[in-house]
Protein backbone atom coordinates (compact mmCIF):
# COMPACT_ATOMS: atom_id res chain seq x y z
CA UNK A 1 0.00 0.00 0.00
CA UNK A 2 1.38 3.80 -1.06
CA UNK A 3 1.88 6.41 1.32
CA UNK A 4 -0.89 7.83 -0.40
CA UNK A 5 -3.48 5.33 0.33
CA UNK A 6 -1.78 5.00 4.53
CA UNK A 7 -0.36 8.34 5.18
CA UNK A 8 1.15 8.95 8.71
CA UNK A 9 -1.25 9.39 11.31
CA UNK A 10 -1.16 10.82 15.09
CA UNK A 11 -3.38 10.19 17.93
CA UNK A 12 -3.28 12.50 20.16
CA UNK A 13 -5.52 11.39 23.47
CA UNK A 14 -5.54 7.82 24.35
CA UNK A 15 -8.92 6.96 25.83
CA UNK A 16 -10.87 4.26 25.46
CA UNK A 17 -11.80 6.12 22.01
CA UNK A 18 -8.77 7.49 21.03
CA UNK A 19 -6.76 4.17 21.61
CA UNK A 20 -8.87 2.13 19.60
CA UNK A 21 -8.95 4.96 16.79
CA UNK A 22 -5.27 4.24 16.74
CA UNK A 23 -5.44 0.41 17.08
CA UNK A 24 -7.55 0.49 13.99
CA UNK A 25 -5.50 2.72 11.86
CA UNK A 26 -2.44 0.74 13.10
CA UNK A 27 -3.94 -2.35 12.09
CA UNK A 28 -4.42 -1.10 8.48
CA UNK A 29 -1.10 0.00 7.83
CA UNK A 30 -1.22 3.22 8.59
CA UNK A 31 2.32 4.59 9.89
CA UNK A 32 1.15 6.34 13.65
CA UNK A 33 2.16 7.90 16.11
CA UNK A 34 0.60 8.36 19.61
CA UNK A 35 0.74 11.09 22.67
CA UNK A 36 -1.17 10.92 25.65
CA UNK A 37 -0.50 13.05 28.61
CA UNK A 38 0.19 9.80 31.19
CA UNK A 39 2.49 8.30 29.31
CA UNK A 40 1.51 4.77 30.17
CA UNK A 41 -1.94 4.75 28.26
CA UNK A 42 0.40 4.83 24.74
CA UNK A 43 2.41 1.26 26.00
CA UNK A 44 -0.11 -1.27 24.51
CA UNK A 45 -0.18 0.56 21.23
CA UNK A 46 3.64 0.97 21.26
CA UNK A 47 3.49 -2.72 21.77
CA UNK A 48 1.43 -2.85 18.31
CA UNK A 49 4.56 -1.16 16.25
CA UNK A 50 2.73 2.59 16.88
CA UNK A 51 5.70 4.99 17.61
CA UNK A 52 5.52 6.95 21.07
CA UNK A 53 6.35 10.90 20.75
CA UNK A 54 7.97 12.59 23.14
CA UNK A 55 5.80 15.44 23.24
CA UNK A 56 3.42 17.36 21.27
CA UNK A 57 5.42 18.87 18.86
CA UNK A 58 6.83 16.01 17.97
CA UNK A 59 3.60 14.27 17.88
CA UNK A 60 2.37 17.26 15.43
CA UNK A 61 4.78 17.13 13.06
CA UNK A 62 5.28 13.38 12.79
CA UNK A 63 1.86 13.30 10.44
CA UNK A 64 0.13 15.61 7.94
CA UNK A 65 -3.19 14.09 9.69
CA UNK A 66 -3.75 14.48 13.46
CA UNK A 67 -6.66 13.27 14.79
CA UNK A 68 -7.21 14.37 18.47
CA UNK A 69 -9.46 12.27 21.41
CA UNK A 70 -9.28 14.32 24.76
CA UNK A 71 -11.81 14.96 27.14
CA UNK A 72 -13.36 18.29 26.66
CA UNK A 73 -12.62 21.23 23.86
CA UNK A 74 -10.35 23.19 26.82
CA UNK A 75 -8.14 20.11 27.41
CA UNK A 76 -8.14 20.30 23.19
CA UNK A 77 -7.04 23.98 23.29
CA UNK A 78 -4.30 23.78 26.35
CA UNK A 79 -2.55 21.17 24.56
CA UNK A 80 -2.84 22.60 21.10
CA UNK A 81 -2.40 26.31 21.30
CA UNK A 82 1.34 25.91 22.06
CA UNK A 83 1.99 23.73 18.86
CA UNK A 84 -0.01 25.82 16.10
CA UNK A 85 3.06 26.91 14.43
CA UNK A 86 4.09 23.51 14.01
CA UNK A 87 0.58 22.24 13.21
CA UNK A 88 0.23 24.80 10.76
CA UNK A 89 -0.54 23.30 6.60
CA UNK A 90 -1.76 19.86 8.58
CA UNK A 91 -5.18 18.73 8.91
CA UNK A 92 -6.64 18.00 12.58
CA UNK A 93 -9.76 15.35 12.70
CA UNK A 94 -11.07 16.53 16.37
CA UNK A 95 -13.14 13.43 18.10
CA UNK A 96 -13.65 15.22 21.35
CA UNK A 97 -17.17 15.66 21.68
CA UNK A 98 -18.06 19.43 22.46
CA UNK A 99 -21.03 21.43 21.17
CA UNK A 100 -21.50 23.28 17.97
CA UNK A 101 -20.42 26.61 19.21
CA UNK A 102 -17.22 24.73 20.47
CA UNK A 103 -16.71 23.15 16.98
CA UNK A 104 -16.91 26.40 15.36
CA UNK A 105 -14.43 28.56 17.69
CA UNK A 106 -12.15 25.67 17.12
CA UNK A 107 -12.20 25.59 13.16
CA UNK A 108 -11.75 29.73 13.55
CA UNK A 109 -8.42 28.76 15.86
CA UNK A 110 -7.58 26.18 13.20
CA UNK A 111 -7.91 28.58 10.33
CA UNK A 112 -6.42 31.33 12.00
CA UNK A 113 -3.62 29.39 12.07
CA UNK A 114 -3.89 27.62 8.27
CA UNK A 115 -4.79 23.99 9.84
CA UNK A 116 -6.98 22.30 7.59
CA UNK A 117 -10.16 21.63 10.50
CA UNK A 118 -12.52 18.50 10.53
CA UNK A 119 -14.84 18.01 13.48
CA UNK A 120 -16.50 14.72 14.67
CA UNK A 121 -19.28 13.62 15.88
CA UNK A 122 -19.00 9.73 16.88
CA UNK A 123 -22.12 7.68 16.45
CA UNK A 124 -20.59 4.51 18.07
CA UNK A 125 -18.82 3.23 21.18
CA UNK A 126 -15.32 2.63 21.35
CA UNK A 127 -15.59 -1.46 21.57
CA UNK A 128 -17.66 -0.41 18.31
CA UNK A 129 -14.82 1.56 16.12
CA UNK A 130 -13.78 0.15 12.92
CA UNK A 131 -16.40 -2.64 13.07
CA UNK A 132 -19.82 -2.81 11.48
CA UNK A 133 -22.73 -0.35 12.72
CA UNK A 134 -19.65 2.36 13.76
CA UNK A 135 -20.82 5.34 12.08
CA UNK A 136 -18.95 8.68 12.35
CA UNK A 137 -20.28 12.02 11.45
CA UNK A 138 -17.89 14.78 10.17
CA UNK A 139 -18.17 18.49 9.21
CA UNK A 140 -15.59 21.52 8.63
CA UNK A 141 -12.94 21.48 6.03
CA UNK A 142 -14.57 19.42 2.58
CA UNK A 143 -11.02 19.32 1.18
CA UNK A 144 -9.21 17.99 3.73
CA UNK A 145 -12.21 15.75 4.64
CA UNK A 146 -12.13 14.11 1.24
CA UNK A 147 -8.35 13.90 1.22
CA UNK A 148 -8.45 11.59 4.43
CA UNK A 149 -11.62 9.97 3.70
CA UNK A 150 -10.18 6.48 2.76
CA UNK A 151 -8.23 6.56 5.98
CA UNK A 152 -11.28 7.97 8.39
CA UNK A 153 -13.84 5.75 6.62
CA UNK A 154 -11.28 2.73 8.37
CA UNK A 155 -12.81 3.73 11.75
CA UNK A 156 -16.91 3.55 10.78
CA UNK A 157 -19.48 4.67 7.85
CA UNK A 158 -17.90 8.56 7.19
CA UNK A 159 -20.64 11.00 6.24
CA UNK A 160 -19.90 14.77 5.56
CA UNK A 161 -22.98 17.33 6.53
CA UNK A 162 -20.65 20.65 5.58
CA UNK A 163 -18.18 23.32 5.77
CA UNK A 164 -20.57 24.51 8.56
CA UNK A 165 -18.07 22.69 11.37
CA UNK A 166 -20.70 22.96 14.09
CA UNK A 167 -22.78 20.80 11.89
CA UNK A 168 -21.25 17.49 12.56
CA UNK A 169 -22.08 18.14 16.28
CA UNK A 170 -25.23 19.71 16.07
CA UNK A 171 -26.23 16.14 13.83
CA UNK A 172 -24.79 14.23 17.25
CA UNK A 173 -26.64 16.03 19.80
CA UNK A 174 -30.14 15.98 17.74
CA UNK A 175 -30.00 12.32 17.39
CA UNK A 176 -28.94 11.87 20.16
CA UNK A 177 -32.09 13.65 21.68
CA UNK A 178 -34.51 11.88 19.39
CA UNK A 179 -32.90 8.50 21.28
CA UNK A 180 -32.90 9.99 24.40
CA UNK A 181 -36.96 10.94 23.81
CA UNK A 182 -37.26 7.44 22.83
CA UNK A 183 -35.45 5.79 26.20
CA UNK A 184 -37.21 8.40 28.69
CA UNK A 185 -40.35 7.27 26.89
CA UNK A 186 -39.71 3.81 26.98
CA UNK A 187 -38.74 4.09 30.58
CA UNK A 188 -42.20 5.75 31.68
CA UNK A 189 -44.13 3.28 29.47
CA UNK A 190 -41.73 -0.07 31.61
CA UNK A 191 -42.99 2.02 34.77
CA UNK A 192 -46.54 1.96 33.98
CA UNK A 193 -47.00 -1.56 32.51
CA UNK A 194 -44.61 -2.47 35.60
CA UNK A 195 -47.52 -1.34 37.86
CA UNK A 196 -49.36 -4.10 36.80
CA UNK A 197 -46.48 -6.60 36.99
CA UNK A 198 -45.90 -6.91 33.37
CA UNK A 199 -42.08 -7.18 32.97
CA UNK A 200 -39.67 -4.91 31.48
CA UNK A 201 -38.85 -7.35 29.11
CA UNK A 202 -41.95 -8.31 27.80
CA UNK A 203 -42.50 -4.17 27.56
CA UNK A 204 -39.04 -3.67 25.49
CA UNK A 205 -40.27 -6.28 22.84
CA UNK A 206 -43.66 -4.41 22.30
CA UNK A 207 -42.04 -0.78 22.32
CA UNK A 208 -38.87 -1.94 19.75
CA UNK A 209 -41.83 -2.65 17.47
CA UNK A 210 -43.82 -0.09 17.72
CA UNK A 211 -41.08 2.99 17.87
CA UNK A 212 -39.91 1.56 15.34
CA UNK A 213 -43.20 1.43 13.37
CA UNK A 214 -44.09 4.89 13.84
CA UNK A 215 -40.80 6.34 12.42
CA UNK A 216 -42.55 6.52 9.72
CA UNK A 217 -44.26 9.71 11.19
CA UNK A 218 -41.24 11.70 11.22
CA UNK A 219 -40.65 12.77 7.65
CA UNK A 220 -44.65 13.03 7.30
CA UNK A 221 -44.20 15.56 10.49
CA UNK A 222 -41.09 16.98 8.67
CA UNK A 223 -43.40 18.54 5.80
CA UNK A 224 -45.36 20.51 8.28
CA UNK A 225 -42.69 21.22 9.84
CA UNK A 226 -40.47 22.60 6.90
CA UNK A 227 -43.23 24.45 5.38
CA UNK A 228 -44.37 26.06 8.30
CA UNK A 229 -48.17 25.40 7.56
CA UNK A 230 -49.25 22.76 10.17
CA UNK A 231 -53.15 23.18 8.36
CA UNK A 232 -54.58 19.41 8.50
CA UNK A 233 -57.35 17.62 7.64
CA UNK A 234 -56.48 14.48 9.60
CA UNK A 235 -57.53 13.25 13.09
CA UNK A 236 -53.98 13.70 14.09
CA UNK A 237 -54.30 17.26 15.93
CA UNK A 238 -52.98 19.37 18.37
CA UNK A 239 -56.27 18.79 20.66
CA UNK A 240 -56.55 15.09 19.60
CA UNK A 241 -52.87 14.04 21.00
CA UNK A 242 -53.59 16.64 23.79
CA UNK A 243 -56.16 14.34 25.36
CA UNK A 244 -54.34 11.11 24.32
CA UNK A 245 -51.57 12.60 26.44
CA UNK A 246 -53.62 14.00 29.05
CA UNK A 247 -54.90 9.68 29.55
CA UNK A 248 -51.00 8.96 30.14
CA UNK A 249 -50.45 11.84 32.89
CA UNK A 250 -54.09 10.79 34.54
CA UNK A 251 -52.89 7.16 34.42
CA UNK A 252 -49.60 7.69 35.77
CA UNK A 253 -50.99 9.32 38.56
CA UNK A 254 -53.44 6.64 39.07
CA UNK A 255 -50.25 3.92 39.12
CA UNK A 256 -48.09 6.30 40.90
CA UNK A 257 -45.82 6.66 38.23
CA UNK A 258 -43.08 9.93 38.54
CA UNK A 259 -45.05 12.22 35.61
CA UNK A 260 -41.57 15.00 35.56
CA UNK A 261 -41.26 13.20 31.86
CA UNK A 262 -44.75 13.55 30.41
CA UNK A 263 -45.58 16.66 32.25
CA UNK A 264 -43.42 19.53 30.23
CA UNK A 265 -45.08 17.92 26.74
CA UNK A 266 -48.53 17.88 28.32
CA UNK A 267 -47.77 21.92 29.48
CA UNK A 268 -47.05 22.27 25.77
CA UNK A 269 -49.96 20.83 24.19
CA UNK A 270 -52.29 22.53 26.48
CA UNK A 271 -50.17 25.82 25.99
CA UNK A 272 -50.81 25.26 22.15
CA UNK A 273 -54.96 24.34 21.95
CA UNK A 274 -55.44 27.64 24.43
CA UNK A 275 -53.20 29.60 21.77
CA UNK A 276 -55.94 28.00 19.26
CA UNK A 277 -54.08 25.38 17.87
CA UNK A 278 -56.00 22.72 18.38
CA UNK A 279 -57.26 22.06 14.96
CA UNK A 280 -53.24 22.17 13.52
CA UNK A 281 -51.06 19.29 13.27
CA UNK A 282 -49.56 17.98 16.09
CA UNK A 283 -46.45 18.73 14.64
CA UNK A 284 -47.16 22.38 15.53
CA UNK A 285 -45.62 20.85 18.78
CA UNK A 286 -42.17 21.59 17.40
CA UNK A 287 -42.92 25.32 17.11
CA UNK A 288 -43.40 25.28 20.76
CA UNK A 289 -39.86 23.57 21.62
CA UNK A 290 -38.13 25.82 18.88
CA UNK A 291 -39.71 29.13 20.61
CA UNK A 292 -39.66 27.99 23.59
CA UNK A 293 -42.93 28.42 24.33
CA UNK B 1 -71.01 -18.06 6.31
CA UNK B 2 -72.35 -19.34 9.83
CA UNK B 3 -74.50 -17.20 12.76
CA UNK B 4 -71.48 -18.32 14.94
CA UNK B 5 -69.07 -17.02 12.49
CA UNK B 6 -70.63 -13.83 11.91
CA UNK B 7 -72.87 -13.11 15.20
CA UNK B 8 -74.97 -10.38 15.17
CA UNK B 9 -73.14 -7.28 16.25
CA UNK B 10 -74.42 -4.22 17.42
CA UNK B 11 -72.03 -0.94 17.62
CA UNK B 12 -72.71 2.08 19.68
CA UNK B 13 -71.25 5.25 19.21
CA UNK B 14 -71.23 6.43 15.46
CA UNK B 15 -68.02 8.39 15.79
CA UNK B 16 -64.96 8.25 13.29
CA UNK B 17 -64.05 5.03 15.02
CA UNK B 18 -67.23 3.71 15.61
CA UNK B 19 -68.62 4.15 11.89
CA UNK B 20 -65.27 2.51 10.67
CA UNK B 21 -66.12 -0.55 12.98
CA UNK B 22 -69.37 -1.06 12.01
CA UNK B 23 -68.45 -0.79 8.44
CA UNK B 24 -65.66 -3.11 8.37
CA UNK B 25 -67.98 -5.75 10.74
CA UNK B 26 -71.14 -5.23 7.52
CA UNK B 27 -68.60 -5.97 4.92
CA UNK B 28 -67.48 -9.13 6.36
CA UNK B 29 -70.92 -9.91 6.75
CA UNK B 30 -72.10 -9.18 10.45
CA UNK B 31 -75.88 -8.59 10.98
CA UNK B 32 -74.85 -5.19 12.72
CA UNK B 33 -76.67 -3.04 14.44
CA UNK B 34 -76.61 0.66 15.14
CA UNK B 35 -76.89 3.65 17.91
CA UNK B 36 -75.76 7.01 18.31
CA UNK B 37 -76.99 9.61 20.34
CA UNK B 38 -77.58 12.00 17.59
CA UNK B 39 -79.24 9.59 15.16
CA UNK B 40 -78.28 11.29 11.91
CA UNK B 41 -74.28 9.17 12.33
CA UNK B 42 -76.14 6.06 11.75
CA UNK B 43 -77.38 7.17 8.09
CA UNK B 44 -74.72 6.04 6.28
CA UNK B 45 -74.24 2.73 8.03
CA UNK B 46 -78.11 2.37 7.63
CA UNK B 47 -77.54 2.57 3.79
CA UNK B 48 -74.87 0.11 4.12
CA UNK B 49 -77.43 -2.51 5.59
CA UNK B 50 -76.87 -1.90 8.97
CA UNK B 51 -80.35 -2.14 11.69
CA UNK B 52 -81.09 1.30 12.99
CA UNK B 53 -81.91 0.70 16.66
CA UNK B 54 -84.40 3.27 18.32
CA UNK B 55 -82.76 3.08 21.58
CA UNK B 56 -79.96 1.68 23.66
CA UNK B 57 -81.88 -1.47 25.03
CA UNK B 58 -82.97 -2.32 21.60
CA UNK B 59 -79.16 -1.87 20.04
CA UNK B 60 -78.24 -3.86 23.44
CA UNK B 61 -80.63 -6.72 23.25
CA UNK B 62 -79.86 -7.30 19.48
CA UNK B 63 -76.66 -8.65 19.55
CA UNK B 64 -74.80 -11.00 22.12
CA UNK B 65 -71.89 -8.77 21.07
CA UNK B 66 -71.72 -5.74 21.54
CA UNK B 67 -68.96 -2.91 20.27
CA UNK B 68 -69.20 0.77 22.35
CA UNK B 69 -67.11 3.59 21.38
CA UNK B 70 -68.06 6.54 22.56
CA UNK B 71 -66.27 10.13 24.15
CA UNK B 72 -64.71 8.90 27.60
CA UNK B 73 -65.68 6.62 30.25
CA UNK B 74 -68.27 8.85 32.16
CA UNK B 75 -70.18 9.13 28.81
CA UNK B 76 -70.32 5.45 28.45
CA UNK B 77 -71.53 4.61 32.13
CA UNK B 78 -74.56 6.78 31.58
CA UNK B 79 -75.56 5.38 28.56
CA UNK B 80 -74.93 1.65 29.88
CA UNK B 81 -76.21 2.24 33.35
CA UNK B 82 -79.96 2.04 32.22
CA UNK B 83 -79.90 -0.62 30.21
CA UNK B 84 -77.47 -3.10 32.59
CA UNK B 85 -80.31 -5.58 33.12
CA UNK B 86 -80.79 -5.93 29.35
CA UNK B 87 -77.38 -6.22 29.09
CA UNK B 88 -76.67 -9.30 31.34
CA UNK B 89 -75.39 -12.51 29.83
CA UNK B 90 -73.75 -10.67 26.83
CA UNK B 91 -70.49 -9.58 26.24
CA UNK B 92 -68.86 -5.94 26.30
CA UNK B 93 -66.23 -5.16 24.21
CA UNK B 94 -65.22 -1.43 25.14
CA UNK B 95 -63.07 0.60 22.66
CA UNK B 96 -63.39 3.99 24.22
CA UNK B 97 -60.48 5.54 25.77
CA UNK B 98 -59.87 5.48 28.98
CA UNK B 99 -57.01 4.49 31.76
CA UNK B 100 -56.89 1.13 33.62
CA UNK B 101 -58.31 2.35 36.26
CA UNK B 102 -61.13 3.52 34.89
CA UNK B 103 -61.61 0.23 32.72
CA UNK B 104 -61.23 -1.75 35.88
CA UNK B 105 -63.83 0.08 37.34
CA UNK B 106 -66.09 -0.49 34.38
CA UNK B 107 -65.32 -4.62 34.75
CA UNK B 108 -66.09 -4.69 37.62
CA UNK B 109 -69.50 -2.85 37.01
CA UNK B 110 -70.04 -5.26 34.13
CA UNK B 111 -69.31 -8.36 36.35
CA UNK B 112 -71.86 -7.21 38.84
CA UNK B 113 -74.48 -7.41 36.23
CA UNK B 114 -73.46 -10.51 34.59
CA UNK B 115 -71.95 -8.59 31.55
CA UNK B 116 -68.77 -10.72 30.31
CA UNK B 117 -65.57 -7.71 29.53
CA UNK B 118 -63.62 -7.01 27.07
CA UNK B 119 -61.10 -3.71 27.11
CA UNK B 120 -59.53 -2.70 24.11
CA UNK B 121 -56.64 -0.03 23.14
CA UNK B 122 -56.46 0.69 19.31
CA UNK B 123 -53.02 1.37 17.74
CA UNK B 124 -54.54 2.31 14.82
CA UNK B 125 -56.24 5.64 13.48
CA UNK B 126 -59.84 5.12 12.56
CA UNK B 127 -59.14 4.92 8.87
CA UNK B 128 -56.49 1.99 9.32
CA UNK B 129 -59.43 -0.15 10.80
CA UNK B 130 -59.83 -3.71 8.94
CA UNK B 131 -56.60 -2.44 7.06
CA UNK B 132 -53.30 -4.13 7.28
CA UNK B 133 -51.34 -2.52 10.24
CA UNK B 134 -54.08 -1.93 12.80
CA UNK B 135 -53.52 -3.21 16.19
CA UNK B 136 -55.75 -4.06 18.81
CA UNK B 137 -54.68 -4.53 22.23
CA UNK B 138 -57.90 -6.33 24.63
CA UNK B 139 -57.47 -7.81 28.36
CA UNK B 140 -60.75 -8.67 30.51
CA UNK B 141 -62.41 -11.72 30.51
CA UNK B 142 -60.74 -14.32 28.33
CA UNK B 143 -63.69 -16.20 27.74
CA UNK B 144 -65.43 -13.62 25.96
CA UNK B 145 -62.22 -12.48 23.76
CA UNK B 146 -61.93 -15.84 22.41
CA UNK B 147 -65.80 -16.56 21.84
CA UNK B 148 -65.41 -13.09 19.70
CA UNK B 149 -61.77 -13.25 18.32
CA UNK B 150 -62.88 -14.02 14.75
CA UNK B 151 -64.80 -11.40 14.71
CA UNK B 152 -62.61 -8.75 16.35
CA UNK B 153 -59.39 -10.25 14.28
CA UNK B 154 -61.88 -8.28 11.40
CA UNK B 155 -60.56 -5.33 13.02
CA UNK B 156 -56.67 -5.64 13.03
CA UNK B 157 -54.37 -7.98 14.73
CA UNK B 158 -56.04 -8.79 18.22
CA UNK B 159 -53.86 -9.06 20.73
CA UNK B 160 -54.80 -10.19 24.53
CA UNK B 161 -53.25 -9.53 27.53
CA UNK B 162 -54.74 -10.73 30.51
CA UNK B 163 -57.94 -10.99 32.45
CA UNK B 164 -56.71 -7.33 34.10
CA UNK B 165 -59.08 -5.25 32.49
CA UNK B 166 -56.51 -2.55 33.04
CA UNK B 167 -53.66 -4.50 30.78
CA UNK B 168 -55.01 -3.11 27.59
CA UNK B 169 -55.22 0.40 28.53
CA UNK B 170 -51.97 0.27 30.44
CA UNK B 171 -50.13 -0.81 27.44
CA UNK B 172 -51.59 1.45 24.70
CA UNK B 173 -50.24 4.48 27.04
CA UNK B 174 -47.19 3.06 27.86
CA UNK B 175 -46.54 2.80 24.33
CA UNK B 176 -47.54 6.16 23.51
CA UNK B 177 -45.59 7.07 25.94
CA UNK B 178 -42.52 5.91 24.36
CA UNK B 179 -44.34 6.72 21.01
CA UNK B 180 -44.15 10.80 22.59
CA UNK B 181 -40.81 10.57 24.17
CA UNK B 182 -39.53 9.79 20.56
CA UNK B 183 -41.54 12.48 18.68
CA UNK B 184 -40.86 15.08 21.13
CA UNK B 185 -37.07 13.85 20.75
CA UNK B 186 -36.90 14.18 17.27
CA UNK B 187 -38.83 17.61 17.56
CA UNK B 188 -36.16 19.13 19.94
CA UNK B 189 -33.54 17.19 17.77
CA UNK B 190 -34.87 19.23 14.45
CA UNK B 191 -34.84 22.34 16.23
CA UNK B 192 -31.28 21.91 17.15
CA UNK B 193 -30.18 21.06 13.57
CA UNK B 194 -32.97 23.75 12.04
CA UNK B 195 -31.00 26.08 14.08
CA UNK B 196 -28.27 26.16 11.18
CA UNK B 197 -30.42 25.81 8.60
CA UNK B 198 -30.77 21.97 7.93
CA UNK B 199 -34.68 20.83 7.29
CA UNK B 200 -36.31 18.79 9.04
CA UNK B 201 -37.15 16.46 6.14
CA UNK B 202 -33.15 15.72 6.05
CA UNK B 203 -33.19 15.34 9.71
CA UNK B 204 -36.14 13.11 9.77
CA UNK B 205 -34.12 10.33 7.44
CA UNK B 206 -31.46 10.26 9.77
CA UNK B 207 -33.32 10.50 13.29
CA UNK B 208 -35.64 7.58 11.80
CA UNK B 209 -32.67 5.15 10.96
CA UNK B 210 -30.88 6.07 14.00
CA UNK B 211 -34.01 5.98 16.45
CA UNK B 212 -34.47 2.29 14.58
CA UNK B 213 -31.44 0.90 15.39
CA UNK B 214 -31.42 2.14 18.92
CA UNK B 215 -34.41 0.07 19.55
CA UNK B 216 -31.35 -2.90 20.29
CA UNK B 217 -31.09 -1.22 23.48
CA UNK B 218 -34.50 -1.89 24.96
CA UNK B 219 -34.63 -5.13 25.64
CA UNK B 220 -30.73 -4.69 27.11
CA UNK B 221 -32.12 -2.14 29.46
CA UNK B 222 -35.00 -4.32 30.31
CA UNK B 223 -32.91 -6.77 31.65
CA UNK B 224 -30.94 -4.11 34.26
CA UNK B 225 -34.70 -3.33 34.90
CA UNK B 226 -35.84 -6.58 35.86
CA UNK B 227 -33.41 -7.67 37.81
CA UNK B 228 -33.15 -4.64 39.62
CA UNK B 229 -29.04 -4.74 39.74
CA UNK B 230 -28.17 -1.56 37.37
CA UNK B 231 -24.32 -2.67 37.97
CA UNK B 232 -22.73 -2.56 34.67
CA UNK B 233 -19.02 -3.17 32.96
CA UNK B 234 -19.46 -1.24 30.07
CA UNK B 235 -19.86 2.47 29.65
CA UNK B 236 -23.31 3.14 28.92
CA UNK B 237 -23.12 4.03 32.51
CA UNK B 238 -25.09 7.16 34.26
CA UNK B 239 -22.53 9.38 34.60
CA UNK B 240 -21.11 9.03 30.63
CA UNK B 241 -24.67 9.70 29.77
CA UNK B 242 -25.18 12.48 32.04
CA UNK B 243 -21.83 14.35 30.26
CA UNK B 244 -23.66 13.12 26.61
CA UNK B 245 -27.11 14.77 28.16
CA UNK B 246 -25.29 17.83 29.43
CA UNK B 247 -23.87 18.74 26.15
CA UNK B 248 -27.22 18.53 24.79
CA UNK B 249 -28.45 20.91 27.23
CA UNK B 250 -25.68 23.34 26.48
CA UNK B 251 -25.69 22.90 23.04
CA UNK B 252 -29.71 23.87 23.26
CA UNK B 253 -28.99 26.70 25.29
CA UNK B 254 -26.09 28.55 22.77
CA UNK B 255 -28.74 27.83 20.37
CA UNK B 256 -31.67 29.27 21.24
CA UNK B 257 -33.61 26.45 21.72
CA UNK B 258 -35.87 25.59 24.62
CA UNK B 259 -35.04 23.12 27.12
CA UNK B 260 -38.40 22.22 28.55
CA UNK B 261 -38.33 18.83 26.88
CA UNK B 262 -34.45 17.79 28.11
CA UNK B 263 -34.32 20.14 31.80
CA UNK B 264 -36.02 16.62 33.32
CA UNK B 265 -33.97 14.11 32.02
CA UNK B 266 -30.64 15.83 33.04
CA UNK B 267 -32.48 16.72 36.22
CA UNK B 268 -32.67 13.15 37.15
CA UNK B 269 -29.61 11.93 35.50
CA UNK B 270 -27.62 14.58 38.05
CA UNK B 271 -30.00 13.59 41.14
CA UNK B 272 -28.59 10.02 40.55
CA UNK B 273 -24.87 10.63 40.02
CA UNK B 274 -25.30 12.67 43.12
CA UNK B 275 -26.67 10.03 44.86
CA UNK B 276 -23.57 7.45 43.59
CA UNK B 277 -25.29 5.88 41.04
CA UNK B 278 -23.38 7.50 38.34
CA UNK B 279 -20.97 3.81 37.47
CA UNK B 280 -24.52 2.18 37.51
CA UNK B 281 -25.85 1.26 33.70
CA UNK B 282 -27.86 4.60 32.25
CA UNK B 283 -31.26 2.05 33.08
CA UNK B 284 -31.29 3.09 36.17
CA UNK B 285 -33.03 6.12 35.26
CA UNK B 286 -36.31 3.79 35.47
CA UNK B 287 -35.61 3.30 39.35
CA UNK B 288 -35.71 7.77 39.08
CA UNK B 289 -38.61 7.69 37.04
CA UNK B 290 -40.89 4.87 38.70
CA UNK B 291 -40.04 6.06 42.41
CA UNK B 292 -40.65 10.18 40.88
CA UNK B 293 -36.88 11.00 42.17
Amino acid sequence: MSEQERPPVTVIGLGAMGSRIAEVLLAAGHPTSVWNRTPGRADPLVAQGAVRASGVAEAVTASPLVLVCVLDYAAAREILEPVAAEFAGRTLVHFTTGTPQQAREMARWAAGHGIGYVDSGMMATPPMIGKDGARFLYSGSQDAFERYRRSLELLGTAEYFGEDAGLASLYDLALLSAMYGMFAGFFHGAALVGSAGVSAADFAEQAAAWVTAMTVGLPYDAEFIDSGDYTTADEQTVAFNKSAFDMIVQASREEGVAVDFVAPLQALLARQVAEGHGAASFARVFEGIRAGR
